[in-house]
């Protein structure tokens, strides 16, 4: 083991845009245990839209990241040392890492990983946080039936590629919007999507959801907000539930983009829109990953990964992320 | 019985906000009946903001009034004429009469009043359509709690007034916004709302909701929409209900009005945000209409009325509601 941990840190808060300049990498000495708690050596780093909010001063639902703070993010690796008999060396966890080599964490703050049962890298995307989101989204806001007309946006991303999957497991007609014709082929061709279509190859988004979804839209699942949204919200059917899981158009904004104010679409469809967050469904994570990881072995659930190697490469992962680099979950490897 | 009707038509479909043009004034022979109709002295027309939309080619909710048709509103009046056993002449009854001095109607399409219960006029506004929508909004859309702090705007109109009072009933802490001191002043002095301010002598809403509301909000009623409906949602509380009654604001409107992209607050709080109609919930007027005849017996629950006089001034009457001249509900009272 080696006894320097390599950190990356938030240097600025980045106005817009982040760019490299915002991050800083830092050569720390590798914590000194204290009882209860277990040394994990990182293996893959996540980076989720989420982030991009912690990253400002203002208030988002979560506290900030200090400045000079190290990037917090989920990861996963393996127990190289512990100081409390609920975790045990060679042991794999998942939790808040942070964007870093080595990282201290405890048994209520990590949870065990089983390398045979399926990737450990999963538990940053179709078995983590992600597909949690996904999961409860769909089932819990949305509440979803067969037969229902379901649109997902950033379809192809580590939340939407695996919401239309679970849309179709509950015998829905899911139809995906995604950024490029990769990600569309992917969704269409690989994950049984009956529709996608690329949205930086069009304009009149409203008319090509009408296109895509004949029958309307009983259920829309939004990661991006701005157009898209608005162009959904144009083809609602009645009762239909809208779930804002995500408005990645908007992060990198400093103040809120103007658009057309269509409250009135949901009187006339009495259509219900509802914000959510993922944390709130903790307690029913297990059951959710129960049934999520039967799926992946039965085939029903597929999930595919943008892997970035090197941790000193996470902040450009982000950043690319953020423009839709991505094809399913993007993970920073680290060097093993 | 004159046997000579007034109507008043939809001239021609309004752009923009509608004028004296739009309408068109005619005599008409008082139809005769068919069995199972009963012919009513309309003595009281209504003037509500959902009329905007009818009036328009573009699909709503229901379908357009037709131009050169009766203008199409409630109503209520006595009958003159009967050809069914189920309605008695002397009987007072209200419906869909529309905007003329004669109706023909049927014992389905219209619902008998009691003028010793409540005046007749009533049943056009706190026992009526409004007050309807009034309750099953707070009661079911936004299932309001004793004890959550309300927001209500539009809150010295038909609906809101009535919502306002209701919210109070139900032991919430409620605050109104409205056009004007006059208004102002009945919301605090009269209708007991405990707090109130004049939009129009406001122009930073977002900073005057959170003084009015210290303790954020857990319910929105909105009937206006636009800047008012941003600043509200900058205010919510955490798992707030937001219920999308009426968006009058907007509805003289021929596209959108622009304003700022605000889901993401919907994240932030994990809140809903729901349109509805009152017609949705038809099958329990009668339920609702009992409760709210007990309060308004008890004194819980006050009214006013803005009464114009004369069938010819409807189109003023209706445009000036829209212009917020009402304080209460607006009607418009036929030549006796």
């Amino acid at each position: 083991m080696n006894h320097l941990n390599t950190q990356i840190l938030l240097a600025s808060r980045p106005v817009g845009w982040p760019g490299p300049e915002h991050f800083r990498v830092v050569t720390t000495p590798v914590p000194e245990l204290e009882d209860g708690q277990a040394l994990v050596e990182v293996l893959y780093v996540s980076v989720d839209p989420y982030m991009r909010g912690r990253m400002r001063e203002r208030a988002s639902y979560i506290t900030p990241i200090p400045v000079d703070g190290v990037m917090e993010a989920a990861g996963v690796g393996r127990v190289v040392a512990s100081r409390t008999p609920e975790i045990k060396e060679g042991e794999y966890v998942g939790g808040m890492l942070g964007w870093q080599r080595y990282a201290v964490t405890s048994a209520k703050a990590s949870r065990k990983l089983d390398p045979d049962a399926a990737p450990i890298s999963t538990a940053l995307g179709v078995l983590g946080m992600p597909g949690m989101t996904a999961y409860f989204g769909l089932l819990e806001v949305m509440e979803i039936k067969a037969g229902q007309s379901i649109l997902i946006s950033g379809a192809a991303g580590a939340v939407g590629s695996v919401a239309g999957q679970i849309a179709k497991i509950m015998g829905c007609r899911v139809a995906g919007i995604a950024g490029g014709e990769e990600k569309v082929k992917w969704l269409v061709d690989e994950l049984g999507f009956d529709a996608a279509y690329d949205y930086r190859a069009e304009w009149d988004h409203k008319a090509r959801i009408a296109a895509m979804c004949p029958d309307g839209i009983d259920g829309y699942f939004d990661n991006v907000g701005g157009e898209i949204t608005d162009a959904a919200l144009m083809n609602l059917n009645l009762r239909a539930r809208v779930a804002i899981c995500g408005q990645i158009s908007q992060y990198n904004l400093e103040k809120p983009e103007m658009g057309p104010r269509l409250y009135f679409q949901l009187i006339q469809k009495r259509a219900r829109m509802e914000g959510f967050l993922v944390f709130d469904y903790a307690d029913r994570y297990s059951q959710a990953l129960e049934r999520m990881t039967g799926w992946l072995k039965e085939g029903k659930l597929k999930y595919r990964e943008t892997v970035v190697e090197g941790l000193e490469n996470a902040p450009a992962a982000f950043i690319g992320m953020m423009r839709g680099e991505n094809v399913g979950k993007m993970v920073v490897k680290l060097a093993g």
